[in-house]
């Protein structure tokens, strides 16, 4: 378990702080994570790296020479935000363009399109690349929604040292994507983490058992077996991914491979030593030739008792890149030729300089009604955080049924920095609709994760479509809501039925709209949609499961609320509460 | 706890060849452990580290350029055998002469002393060096009788750059006596390691509780406090170091430090960096410049949790060797000028070629007399082993009371590997004193620890005085005891009432001196020296731990006699019954 710690809710910026205070020769802190410390040299491809923390060395300790650029950190097992990627990116971009990697979750996957979107406005060339390594997670058949493991490393090093050799975005791009093609990783697990300030592990695995094809958050695995040998380990590992071979790849026999041999934090070196040394026998039986192996941890879940195989199997040009030399605080191999000083600091791309933090946006111009509209928007907000503050423990309970427990604390964090962004917004003179987007940027920032991506978009909808000059009319916010709707539906890929936050979200945009629309005020209207987002939320604990989705976390024991649909049903009732004294004037 | 293992008993060995495999870049295998891929440059001091395994990097993690030459790989946490050292010192070694160099416990004392003897008299020049820095483990004034933990690393490192720098042997071990001088260690620990094929931890700590100034075996620590949070555990570490500065610092501001916070195995990166945040904060408030900080897993103890904060005070010449670079599996920085091909494989100094294995010598001839006593001795050997297996569970259960808990197993190994090998010089022919140290030899090499040293200098004792000509008479038999009696004293460093298996050998030894003197046949004689080893087997659970030990693992709970006493106890009982139908011929 993690027993040294301060506050819990600062464990992550503290950690990154202590990382980057021991590792001043490979990088330097921006906001939102690090860059080399010798910056990106004059136009080469940046290969910005990241997700939530809890896995070191992935992803901050993988910056430096042959390896990243820069790596956007985020919260405890939670996407870092779309905001803390750009600011990273920015950072490390050198003229060359950027490519986004991360391993595939759902949180991820928003954060890092959302700042690939804001890259291309900045005007700074971006492609997002989610690796998906481990078969585990889905069937071949639908290989793109498995989710990124031990693969991560193969994978970012091929694009990064590819980038290293001067190749184009595009390139770059066409490397990962090979690297990924090739790459298959499979694990096993005895016991889960337990989270900083928390006081049981994840998930825990009966004695004598173990986990197989279990996740790096405790998501749940394929099977459960017999504690095996050492030597039965390695066997059901290369079982495993000589049994899925990759296009192109007919037989093992003579082919090479890329081979790592990960533990997740508490099977030690020389148990993987033992389990390894089966691992190469085997391999070497099926024909296998092995290239440059690693065994140790590399991508962990704090002490997550696991052990997973990876397997990238290399032809001429990977090869190549994985034997490339690399020198990261936590992966060093090899020799560069020319020393470190030759990387250049500064972008060489006409502007001379790149800011770590997009600078300020100015306030809009408010009208008076929407001035006072946002009165009631800070209040809705603090209202908001204030049930938040109220029921994190309880969401906390339901997510750790299906999830890893942080739906509670993401939420506090969202909401907390939503209204003092709210607050601040306001003290300045903004109108309605910047009050909401400056939440919105606030929440999505600090919370991190899938929830926080998505009420960022959901606040964002909302303040897009009130605006800094007309007063919001009932039809006006559930305008908004319907684009709030449509936002998370986009962005999350999911659907009704999915049993998510969409299941609440659309009844209640719906049931708004059409109580607005037949002349309800909004304070009645907003009742009437908040008790239909109550009914929907308590039916996401009776749908079954739908086969084929494309959140690797989201399949939800049957009898437990969606965390993210209860949460949202408690909000649009405490938005209600705010919405009643004013509802005779705002018809 | 350890869970992937095959055979408990194959588990080092498994290890070590799994290691192997994975790190051909840097290693090559040999008898006893590893040596450089690249072997040593001719004319080079070869530094040849080693221990127990269990401590991974340390020991076969740190072998490569910058680092060490060799290292010899016990057993788990048992000391490798004399045989073993001399074996990778042997391959190591290319004509510079060789630098021993281990933490300080009595075993690896034991048998990298006798390894060094064996060495000289093979004509490689030898010394050994015990590393000291655990400032818990004995007071200022008692500083020789410290372990060595973390600290391993920086004078291992010191030691290692200065012979790569092409210094003489004398001058090394100054660069070694230097850099220990220097560094101090401190540790915490909240949970034992469970060794492989164990169902309980080494030792626990109360919940929200943590044990101060343990060992990496689980040696008692200096007191118990409450769980710290991160900052806490922090201000503890530094203020202990700085609470004890080394001769020539009088006061931290002004003086540069080597840092390393090191992880035992479960207290992972993130933890570490968290606490690393504070220690640089306090170490930079106290105007000490942080050098070449290491935050990670550098001296582990399987999946034990706790944490160590090393310092090693730099003067220019050990800050020069301290930032020199090193190519190891575990541990690499920065970059060497020549490429690393440029080491030569083999000495030259003027041998051409090094054995891995000594030869075998020749058996010597043998007396009628000495061969029909060699079977007796064959006998008893053989009774050894039964006994031992009989009570290996027993004496695992004693030793864990105060130590490790491995010497029923390491017993288990010796006396297997002794009856082997007698077995097999008897059918070779081999007179009473051969079977007997070639018996010693295989205890000593396969048992690893303080008691395989100790049991292959009993045998050997009795070996070298019976001989193989004379028939081995009750009085012949009682000076062999006489002579292991004080060959135990002389290498544990150990004498009567400090609660070791000397409290039993001693007068063992004496009552048979002085039965066999009265005229007693051999037999009775032994019945009476078993009998007072029983009593004072049994004796050694009610003493007093006696003060200023030169054994850092020998304080014992009262109550529970001493683990090598106990089973020295048994085996002079079982050995008498060997020797009862033989006794009236015996005389």
């Amino acid at each position: 378990m993690t027993r040294l710690f301060n506050d819990p809710a600062a464990f992550a910026d503290e950690a990154l702080e202590g990382f980057a205070a021991a590792h001043r020769r490979w990088v330097r802190p921006v906001t939102g994570g690090v860059v080399r410390a010798g910056g990106t040299p004059a136009g080469q491809v940046a290969v910005v790296i990241g997700g939530g923390s809890g896995h070191y060395p992935a992803f901050s300790g993988l910056v430096g020479r042959g390896l990243a650029h820069g790596a956007a950190v985020g919260n405890v097992f939670a996407s870092p935000s779309a905001q803390q990627i750009r600011s990273v990116a920015r950072a490390a971009h050198a003229g060359g363009g950027v490519l986004l990697m991360y391993g595939n979750y759902a949180g991820d996957v928003l954060h890092f399109g959302q700042a690939a979107e804001r890259l291309a406005a900045d005007g700074v060339e971006a492609r997002t690349f989610a690796v998906t390594d481990d078969i585990s997670s889905a069937a071949p058949e639908e290989s793109a929604k498995r989710r990124g493991i031990a693969g991560d490393l193969p994978v970012f090093k091929a694009a990064a040292a590819a980038a290293e050799q001067g190749l184009p975005l595009a390139e770059v791009l066409a490397v990962a994507e090979r690297a990924n093609a090739r790459t298959r990783s499979f694990g096993i697990a005895f016991s889960g983490c337990t989270l900083p300030g928390a006081d049981h592990p994840l998930f825990t695995v009966p004695e004598a058992r173990m986990a197989v094809g279990l996740g790096i958050h405790g998501e749940p695995g394929i099977g459960e077996e017999a504690l095996p040998t050492a030597d039965e380990a390695a066997r059901l590992l290369v079982t495993h991914l000589l049994a899925e071979l990759p296009d192109g790849v007919t037989a093992p026999a003579g082919e090479r491979a890329a081979v790592i041999l990960n533990g997740l934090g508490s099977v030690k070196y020389e148990e993987l030593f033992v389990v390894y040394r089966k691992v190469a026998e085997l391999l070497g039986d099926a024909g296998v030739e092995i290239v440059d192996p690693e065994v140790g941890e590399l991508v962990t879940s704090f002490d997550m008792a696991g052990v997973s195989l990876t397997l990238t199997w290399l032809d001429d040009r990977l090869e190549e890149l994985w034997r490339a030399p690399a020198d990261t605080p936590a992966y060093r191999k090899g020799a560069f030729g020319a020393p470190e000083a030759e990387a250049v600091a500064r972008p060489a791309d006409g502007t001379g300089t790149v800011a770590d933090e997009p600078a300020d946006e100015a306030l809009p111009d408010a009208s008076e009604d929407s001035r006072r509209a946002a009165g009631t928007v800070l209040a809705a907000l603090t209202a908001i955080a204030g049930t938040v503050d109220t029921h994190v423990e309880e969401l906390g309970r339901i997510d750790a049924v299906a999830g890893d427990g942080d739906h509670g604390i993401g939420m506090q964090r969202g909401a907390t920095a939503a209204r003092q962004a709210a607050t601040t917004a306001y003290g300045l003179g903004a109108g309605a609709g910047t009050v909401l987007t400056r939440a919105a940027d606030a929440w999505a920032d600090k919370a991190g994760g899938t929830s926080g991506a998505l009420w960022g978009s959901i606040l964002r909808a909302l303040g897009t479509t009130l605006g800094d000059q007309e007063a919001p009319s009932a039809d006006r916010v559930a305008a908004g809501a319907a684009e709030a709707s449509a936002a998370v539906r986009r962005l999350g890929g999911a659907e009704v039925g999915d049993r998510t936050m969409v299941d609440v979200l659309v009844p209640f945009a719906d049931t708004l709209s059409a109580a607005t629309a037949s002349g309800l005020a909004l304070a009645e209207a907003w009742d009437r949609a908040a008790g239909a987002a109550e009914s929907a939320a308590a039916a996401t604990a009776e749908l079954l499961p739908r086969k084929g989705r494309a959140r690797p976390h989201a399949e939800k024991s049957l009898g437990t609320p969606d965390a993210g649909a209860h949460s949202l049903a408690l909000i649009t009732r405490a938005v209600h509460g705010v919405l009643l004294p004013h509802s005779p004037n705002q018809h």
